[in-house]
This record gives structure tokens, C-alpha cells and sequence, in this order.
């Protein structure tokens, strides 16, 4: 399918303030970027690098005053992501080396403080596939999802606490469950077509069976129309945009979302 | 400057054959891409992955029948390229890591045979920019740029025992002479806005003083306008496409550079 | 100055256990490895990779029952740790890419949450090093170096409400805070020639003037002998080792640093 | 089986002349470095760094005079190569990342003008594994090994032509054949217990049904006792020295590798 996505972030800057920018979604083996626009205004100079998890990254200082960015991609992808029930796990020295990072515990998935609970609810399921299925069966039935309750970031650990939380947060405890059984597992922010309300969207992937395969705890059918634009280890490395110095004002956010008839 | 650059390339294709394209400029500390398209007609999947020299690359198999690519970037880059008269030579020991595999021999930047040309052309020069430039001036007054003369690709050692070159030839031959003198010095291939007649270019880069500087024998007037493709060794680092089996007829080739007002 | 350093590991394993280790010290711009092993008991078979941030990991399945790592190496070293009054602040556009992933808040290093504090502590000192130097000084007069009182790691919020700290504590402080003011800041985990009680040490690095330099809360009086096993963002990166599923037991640990008169 | 590979080279050098070593086997998937020693001298500052081909590399100032390089390893590694008869080929879109680099012609390795050859060579086979044999066998039976006949490097098209061959044309010839076919392949210069005479060795791997496979022309009976040094496109890419400038004398080079019973 091919969509339309678009992010337009607009902020009021006090002072000249310095940002780390992640929004330009890589062509990948699931997604295809046949146009993409990148506009700054007022315009800046700003370079581009590619952090240690692949993912393009932009920088900037933003001048004083009103600052936006409008970022837009025509994009192919599935209309389902992939499943595998029975795919199995892999030990850690026959993974390849590019899973490896998404084994450590990390910011927000703590993942050393989760070995209890992910092996009970494991419990007599195959290793790999079956076990992250389980995991995202638990955290749909003690969770419920609640989009906009969540303006900190917390951890998989006090996500595990609560009984309402958002994507991210559920992404977190899917990844910290994973881990904790030697699983890969790693965090992915992107658009998805049809989320209501219309946002940002957070989910987790996990290395089984000799690949990556998409886990959605809050948007568990298999719902495709997903442009990954960044990948981490959790929230810390896909944020969209990090500033430093004292904050700033995000006037507007805007997400859209579109399917298109054509590529262009 | 803000520019228009775009590719356009048609194929005949006998069987089904794989290609490895390198057709997306990325922002970098000399461009800054605003707007980008990239089509495939038909569409076929393609998978993107960046190379060992940081280049964004697609792969794909073209299937039968005509096949087309369609690039387009609207970029921002800089009116003149930086010169540093001085600028020092770095020793081996003290370079960063990045430039390193840009001192060794590669398939048409035989260097390890050109120690001694290199050395006559510099004698009397402080070592770094000022070799450079004393290498790209023997370029400029022995061989007469010839666009359009050099079907097959040949090596520094080959070209330097010719009368005319193109742009590619005259590149690799100063790429193998710093070299040659221990002076990291790369490939470039790109769009150069108001070249005649209007086609790909190719120019190289070489570290000193502690950052990559252009040197482009054919266009030796400090010429902007630039819009970096893809960086290598040589040119079979940054072919823009690369065809596995049988060879496909190249049905047409268009390039286009237009300097335009605004960003998009 | 030459060093022989040696760390040995002894586990009693209950059941098989997944592991990744972190103890094979790289020859880098301070240091050079003359000598070097790397006994595992019982062998079993181990696979290397390179992390993200350059590290070299082993990873390995540690079969039940005793088991044992024994690394060591003989290393030259500097007496003293470069130090640089004055080196200027790199704004994040100018950074290469290689400091960047060190900007970023970690796990234990929640840098957004100390943008006032770091503001405060670097009042009228001048952009860059001399900022690393008042945040040291912070650190050095508001915290006890109490090694051995840190059994769980906490991260620099945690340690910033405390009076007694352990070297890794102190590092995650200093880092939290240099990030702060956009500085790059990474931590850094290896032998300490002298150290009392002898054990691994932790401290951290800020990217300054156009390299990175040391900085140590807990030694600060330049003192060299330093060997460096592992970079992070935090202690989650540096583990020396991560073990997977069920606690082993760690039976017995043993660091010892040697000044030796010759290389090996 | 265990074995001590050792390297010793001796050189007198006119004028200080710069380096670039790659004399450190790295622990991988078949191999595992239990003691390694690096011994220089005189002692000189070497700094390393891993090539995008992921070898370590030394780089370093040799002084004038006698300066000799003494390195060694206590290596675990397999007794036989692996095999795997019809293990298939997979499309260049389905590939990892890190083959790809190794589909492309390189200095030695023209691929693009074996199209015809390789084609020819493999009429019948099943595409992959078997076509990799395929060319092995021709290279077999057109080419006579002859170690020390090959002073110069040449090329896989000049290879072709000849009738005597070492070790390194012959991995070169088989190299541009599998890649003329979309196989990606690489060199591998190492240590091979039991070679008469003894020498460094070079053979190499192709990558098809899903990892890398070992094929070596030469001493083509599965002889394992292999130590890869280092990894690379073609000769050029492995060198296990580099010296830029004038040339230095190779007083004394010196090879050994034994079978020892135990790691250290």
C-alpha cells in the first residue's frame, strides 16, 4: 500500500537552542521511500549522520523565534506485517552481531529486573516466536491502553505498576520481557496508518527465527500501513527531536497519515 | 545556492537482473536535501542499505521489458568550494579513522606506483594542501579534458600516459598521486550545476588540515554548484548503477542541473 | 609506562547461562596491547563482535557447574592523562559524527532531567573544558568517594541526593551533567595503576577542543596508568559482563594492575 | 585443534616511513584467539582501528634503521572447513547488508569481464553452493599451483591467461568468477597449518544459502587448521603491510604455524 505521511512540528525558540533531529524514514527491506520533502523554516544549516543503530539523523541550532519542520514521505508497505508462530529462538552466540545491542537493558527496559515475570509467562510456551506472543498477550490483558496518559516517560518497571499506559510504554514492557529471555528486542516509532487518534505510534520488534518480526501490544491484529522511522533501544534513542539548553515551546504537532492511490 | 538536480535512466532488459544503484544524495556537511523523489517504473521492491564508504544504496532486480529510474533532488549547497592554501599534512598515526582506507592502492588508483611522479611534482611544496594543488596543476597542463572520450574506465597509470581524459580519468589520476604521498584522497561523483555538456561529474577529495577538501582538475575555478552522489575508493566504488549477468541496454541517460530560488 | 593487567572471573553456574563479556582492552590513541590472553575454563566455544561504540564483546554459553575467565594484558599506557584549560565548546553542527550518540540521555545518565543544575555549577566559566572542570569540582566537593558502597547502580539523579559515592556514581554524574550543556560526555570502565582497594574503575571522557579528554571525580590529580577496556553512554554499555536468565553466582573476582619494566 | 601462528618481519628502513599493519587476527565464528602478542621494535606509538571490512589495522611511524614486527597467536580453530553441497543462492535483494560490498569488481578481481566464463563455467549447476565448486574445480584443472612464482600482483583476467599460479591469483580468479554470478565473495589471507612450504596463505569464501563458505583452490581437501587474518575485497584490501613512500627493504620474513596441545 502507499501512503502519505506527514510530521509538522512548530515551536516558539527563546534562545538559539540545539537539536538532535530523527525524521527521515530510511527505505528498509519492509518500506520503500519514493518522495520525501525535508523543510526548515526559517532555513538552517543543518547535517545529517547516521547514528549507531542506523537511523539518519539530523542537526541543527534553531534560531531564536518561530521555528518549523515539515517533514512528508511517499512511502510503499505491507498491508500486514509478518507472523511466525513456532519461529524459533536463536542463542546468543549463533545471532548475528546486528541484534546484539538489543539484548542489554537499557533506560526504560530494564530488562536485568524482569526475569521472574517473563519466565512465568512463558511458562510451557516453545522458545522464540511463542514466548514474545505471550508477553504481548499479557500486556493486552493487564494493560489498558490510554493514548495521551502519558506525558513522562516512565519504565518497563513502572509501567508494570499501572494499569492504564500508552504505545510507548507498552513497547517498553514487551522489550523488557524479551530480553530478560535472551530475546533481542528493540523499540520502533513510526506512523500507522488508521491510529485513532492520529499520532505518533510506538511498537516493538524481536529477533526470532533469523530476523526482526513486528509485536503491536495496543494494536494486536496485524495492522499494516507502518512507516518505521527510527529504531532503538527504547524511548531514549528514537525520540524525534532532542533539545538542549532550557526548553522550549512546541506551539503545534501535527501527524497525518493518508493512503494514496500512487507512488508519487 | 539551491539546485534541481535529477536522473534519469531507461533500460532494455533482456532477463530479469539484479542492480546495485547508489542514486540518493544524502545531506551532509555540504548539502542539505530539501526534497527528493526516487521512481521505479514499473515497481519492483527495492531494498536500500548504506555501503562502507556511507553511502545510501538500493538494490533490486529489474524484471524483463523496459525498465526505468527516475531520481530528483532539490538540494542546497555551497556557491564555491573552501580552499586552504597551508593547510598542513597529518601524519598516519595521527589521522582519524574515518579518511584511513581512503590511502590505499584501489583498482584504478594504483598508487603504490606513483611515488615516484608524485614526489618530483611536489618537490619544494609544504606537505599537504600545497601538494595537492601542485598535482592537480601537473593534471591540468598535461592532459586535455575530453568529455565524452573515455568509454571504458582506465587506471591512473594508464591515464597518465595519455594526451586527453574525462572528468573520472583526471580524478583518479591525483587520487593515486596524494596517495602516493600518504594524503587520503577519495572519489566524488555528482551533479555540478552549468557543466558542459551537461553530464554526471566526478572530482575528488583529498584530507589535510584536518577535514576533506575538493579539488576538481576539470572544473579548476573554485566552481560550487556540487552535489555529492556517492563518495569511494575509485570509480567502482560509486558507479551509479552496477548490473550483474548479461548486459542491459542503457536506453537513455538524462541529466539535468537547474538552479532554482527556493527550497521546494 | 608499560602495565600488566589482569582480571580473573569465577562463576558457579546452576544452569547453561548466556553471557556477554567486555575484557578484551583494544590498542587505541592511548594505549597499545603488547600482550594479551584470554582463558576461558572449561573452554567453550566464544564469537567476537564489535559493539556500537567500538568495543570488542565476546559472548559465550557458560555450561553449569564452575566457571572461570581469566584476562590479561600487557599495555602500554601514558603516567599522566592529558589535560586542556581553555579547549573550546563544539557546537553539535560541528561535531563529527562520532561523539554524537554521547549526547543523548541514557539510563543512568538522565541528562534532561540536570540542564538547571549544570547551568548553575558552570556559571561564568568559559564554554567547554573548563565547564567539565566546574562539574568535576562539584562532584569531588559534594560527594564521599566511599568505593565498595555501591553494590546497586543508580543513576545521577539518585546519586545527586546522596553524600557517599562510588567511581561509576561520580562518572554518571559528570557525564549527566555535561550533556546538559551539549558537551559530549561517555564513560569509561578499566584498570587504574594504584588504585586502593585495588578493583575496575570507572570514569568518563567529555569531547572538548576537538577531542576527547579524561576526567576523574575520584582521582583527579591526573593521575595516568590508565587502561581503558570498555566505552558507554553509561554503565549498561560497560558491563564487563551481562549474564542472562536465572543470577549466577560470582564466587570470586580478582583485578590486579602491575607496573612491568618491559613489554612482555 | 590449537595451534601458534606466528609472523616475524624484519625490515631496515632509510628514511621514517609510515605503516598500516593488519597482523591481528580477530576471535570470529571460527576462530578463537586465546594469547596474541604485537611486539615492536624499536618501540614506536601504533594506533589501531578496524577497517569497514572489520579487521584490526595498526598503523604506525616506522624509524629509520632496522625496525622489526613480531606477532603471534595461540588460536583455537576446526579441523575441517565446512561444506555444504547445495546449499542455494540467494538474489541480491534478499541479501544482508554485510555481503554486498563484496559483489562488486575490485582492483584484482574484475567481475564485470567474467559474465561469459562464469556462465559457461556453471551450465547445469544448481544456482549457489554447486557453482561455486563449479568454478573451484576449473580453476583446479586450468591452473597449476606454483608457490613462489608470483612476485607481482596481478589480476583475475591476467591470472586467466597464465598456466602457473599462486595461492593469491588462484583465490582471485574464483573470486570474479562467483561475483560475476551475484555470489558475493571475498578474500582471506591467514595462517594454514601443515602448507609446504610454509607461508602466509590465501584462499576465500563465498556467501551463499545464507553465511559464508570456505573455497580454496589450492588445498582443496577440506584442510582446516585456518587462521583468517584479515578479510577483504582482494589482495589489495589485505595486505598485511602497507608502506607509503619510498620502498623499504624486507630483510627477513619468517611464518610459523604448529599444532600445540593446549591454549597457552
Amino acid at each position: 500500500m502507499w501512503l502519505h505521511a506527514s510530521c509538522f512540528l512548530e515551536f516558539n525558540i527563546p534562545v538559539a537552542t540545539p537539536f538532535l533531529l530523527m525524521l527521515r524514514p530510511r527505505s528498509g527491506r519492509q518500506q520503500w521511500v519514493a518522495r520525501e520533502q525535508y523543510e526548515l523554516s526559517p532555513t538552517v544549516m543543518a547535517v545529517e549522520f547516521t547514528d549507531p543503530f542506523g537511523n539518519l539523523c539530523q542537526r541543527l541550532v534553531a534560531p531564536a523565534g518561530p521555528f518549523s519542520i515539515h517533514t512528508s514521505v511517499n512511502i510503499e508497505c505491507a498491508e500486514a506485517f509478518d507472523i511466525a508462530p513456532g519461529a524459533p529462538f536463536i542463542e546468543v552466540q549463533n545471532l548475528p552481531e546486528e541484534p546484539l545491542p538489543f539484548l542489554l537493558p537499557s533506560r526504560f527496559c530494564e530488562s536485568d529486573r524482569f526475569t521472574q515475570l517473563a519466565q512465568s509467562l512463558v511458562a510451557g510456551r516453545a522458545p522464540g516466536y511463542d514466548q514474545c506472543t505471550a508477553i504481548v498477550d499479557y500486556i493486552c490483558q493487564t494493560l489498558q491502553y490510554a493514548p495521551g496518559s502519558g506525558l513522562q516517560i516512565i519504565s518497563a518497571s513502572e509501567v508494570n505498576e499501572k494499569s492504564q499506559a500508552v504505545c510507548r510504554d507498552m513497547a517498553h514492557l514487551g522489550i523488557a520481557c524479551c530480553r530478560a529471555l535472551s530475546i533481542p528486542a528493540r523499540m520502533v516509532v513510526g506512523y500507522l496508518e488508521g491510529l485513532v487518534p492520529m499520532d505518533l505510534h510506538a511498537w516493538f520488534e524481536a529477533y526470532v527465527g533469523g530476523r526482526w518480526y513486528t509485536f503491536d501490544p495496543t494494536q494486536n491484529d496485524r495492522h499494516g500501513g507502518r512507516v518505521a522511522i527510527a529504531y532503538g533501544r527504547d524511548a531514549t534513542d528514537v525520540a524525534i527531536y532532542t533539545q538542549f539548553g532550557d526548553p522550549v515551546d512546541l506551539v503545534r504537532m501535527d501527524i497525518r497519515v493518508e493512503r494514496v492511490s500512487v507512488a508519487l
